[in-house]
């Protein structure tokens, strides 16, 4: 089984990473971005034959190692 | 109108940030992970109307600046 963590800044934490990203398109000539936030993609192979199960382990996971719940959160997706 | 950009490492090609955080899981006792691979979620805020271009420009945006797909694939997401 399969779960991707996408942990994202909260709305308001200010992101270095997406705003020099923002930069660097519009220098390259994309003038149609108004915001680039920038986030992390976790994607976890699980030994787990039950979703919810693993949904409440992934949950466990991102509390205590995947997100820092203070600036970031996060949603778990469980797929196939 | 946004768009998302997963940006992941190509198969094959070596995670060692992925490596880290499954051994970190490891040791917290979180022993049903086989795998970890971590990417980029990039989320653009575009100032367009159609999904079409909308998705043509930011394919543009991912050639050029925002993967290195020598190493890196991406899919491009576009919502409301």
């Amino acid at each position: 089984m399969k779960a991707i963590v996408n942990v994202y800044l909260k709305q308001g934490v200010l992101d270095p990473q997406g705003k020099a990203t923002l930069h660097a398109l519009e220098s390259l000539g994309f003038t149609g971005v108004k915001d680039v936030r920038i986030g992390k993609q976790i994607v976890l192979e699980l030994d787990a034959s039950n979703a919810t199960e693993a949904k409440a382990e992934v949950e466990k996971m991102s509390q205590t190692l995947l997100a820092n719940t203070v600036i970031e959160d996060y949603n778990i997706e469980i797929v196939q």
